[in-house]
């Protein structure tokens, strides 16, 4: 079995309390007594994490990195964990922008001090603030040199593609820092953003949850189309948590409607999907999973999987996927790939290869 | 080559007058001033017509039952051309009802009298306003008798999921009628509707059209999940002119948190992709096309295209597909249940299928 990096792990606050010595103190009365206000019309039934993943000391799944490295990181032989954080990701969908530039700063002050500090193998994403673009790039500056800080994290809940060049100070920053820029779902309706759905509400978590990827798609729309890669070369994204198979219906869309509309979009020098698979990563959770198993693999040609995909777990949220058991079958290449090859190559520097000679012990 | 049936061919009004004979007095002058009052932030830079499409005697593409016979119907051999009507399609979007309603029974009487009198190739999609729906089962109950009309059709943009119960009285009439209720998208982000994606904007016609398709993940994931096909189980639903390879994504993410998540939707009794395949049918156009032509065959076979596909063109409209060319190679009997075969089961009566012997001849 290759070495894995899981791309999609989520650590949480222990206690409400944990951020308030980074929090100033004008903020602690709202944040106490109203935590960062993103109203949830869309709850879910079972819990968002896992029974099991309950620390044996105490405190919610996912608040202790002791317990989280036992009961998953070695649990699987994972070799990185890149932690993506929890409910505070949903930031820029706070009206108050200075209450979200606040929190996000205290957020990543907490984490960098009890997580990335906890074992080398936590690797972190600073969280910034999308609707406030200019104090994002500030936060991205004044934490990209963190050495175990692999790229900036974005909410998918927004209330305007991310293509738009109001958010490109964020990319401009992210890019000078070699950082890739990650999307998150899970803000989907809450705070200002708009509906989850350009239809209006879905009615329950379930409904919710099934059409999370519409963000993505919309994202990523916007992002090629607006050219945002021409203008960022060095400029890679990653699309966390939405699946896959959304992504070949989407790009051949593009194509398509490229090859009549491009006198819109004369800044762009080559197809949709090319602009795709040079820069826009997924995360492999939650993974499709068809009746008919083998239909997966042709997604995963579909999507050039080798190139594209970077395995995931999620731990510890409900629909967890297992490294052991949740990839198709595939040749051996595409799985080493998938489980830590091309995570290596996107976070770079920051995450230490082992040698040949490591591995083969 | 098997029969064709077109199941998305566009007639539009000659003149803005022409619907005049059939709309309250009280409506004309607004109706002219303002026409149904839509706007369009999106307009397309090509126009929404092909060239070639301008009728001989005048007015707009679409406009003339004669040249469009000549033009398109009998210059592909087609058996029967569904229409399926115009900027109209989006009244579900004004905010005023009554006038929404007027519109539609102008709109219907005139279609009625220019179109399905003119050819019995001609078939008809009854227009309702999904914005008010006892009045849509109204317009159902006074037209479904109508011997040519053979379907409901609603605009995708809404500003709730067709799932609600709020829409159910529509169901209920066509289901007593034996119609199915068709999904016609181009009026996202007009009139009331929300933004055309869950993130606000797209910046232009290319970026909208691209994620058109996001309304039907959003209909057909909340009509499944509200339990829509197990109270109406006599329903079909046609989701026209949204592509198809976005279908097996929304199955497998439905399926797999079904699994999880079904005690929030008792009332299903079966996998949500198998409601799916019983209930939803889609048209072929704009059917994608993947830079490696084979993996569009693999799509067909995921969403089992002998059941669920059905050939479409979008005459006269820019992105038409040519029934000659566009399919991938195909079994033979695949290509006769996606030409025509599933069409005829659909539309069941009211279409006469050419006995045996009169297809040898």
């Amino acid at each position: 079995m290759p070495g894995i990096i899981d791309t999609d792990v989520h650590q949480t606050l222990r206690n409400k309390e944990d951020i308030l010595a980074f929090l100033p103190k004008v903020w602690h009365e709202q944040y106490m007594t109203h935590g960062i206000g993103l109203s949830n019309p869309f709850p879910t039934p079972i819990g968002v994490n896992r029974k099991d993943a309950v620390p044996e000391g105490g405190g919610p799944a996912g608040s202790d990195p002791q317990f989280m490295l036992k009961h998953h990181v070695e649990a699987y032989g994972i070799e990185y964990a890149i932690l993506t954080g929890g409910g505070e990701t949903g930031v820029a969908l706070i009206p108050d922008l200075d209450y979200g530039n606040a929190i996000i700063r205290a957020y990543n002050d907490h984490y960098m001090e009890k997580w990335l500090k906890a074992d080398p193998r936590f690797k972190g994403s600073i969280l910034v603030n999308a609707a406030d673009p200019a104090e994002a790039a500030k936060e991205i500056d004044r934490l990209a040199d963190h050495p175990d800080m692999v790229q900036v994290i974005l909410c998918s809940g927004a209330r305007t593609p991310y293509g738009h060049r109001f958010y490109h100070p964020i990319y401009e920053a992210a890019e000078r820092h070699g950082l890739p820029v990650a999307l998150h779902p899970g803000s989907e309706g809450k705070g200002m953003a708009y509906p989850p759905t350009p239809v209006g509400y879905p009615t329950r978590y379930m409904e919710w949850h099934n059409i999370l990827p519409l963000t993505f798609m919309a994202h990523i729309n916007s992002m090629v189309c607006e050219g945002v890669f021409e203008k960022f070369p060095g400029l890679m994204v990653v699309a966390i948590e939405g699946g896959i198979a959304w992504l070949p219906h989407l790009m051949w869309r593009m194509d398509k409607n490229y090859k009549a509309l491009r006198a819109q979009t004369p800044w762009l020098k080559k197809l949709p999907s090319e602009y795709i698979m040079d820069h826009i990563r997924l995360t492999t959770q939650p993974i499709e999973e068809p009746g008919r198993p083998g239909e997966l693999l042709q997604i995963f040609h579909m999507v050039n999987a080798e190139k594209t995909l970077m395995f995931s777990s999620d731990y510890p949220h409900w629909d967890f996927d297992n490294p052991k058991v949740i990839l198709p079958p595939m040749p051996r290449e595409m799985k080493a790939r998938i489980l830590s090859g091309t995570a290596y190559e996107l976070y770079g520097s920051k995450l230490k290869k082992p040698s040949q000679a490591e591995v083969s012990r």
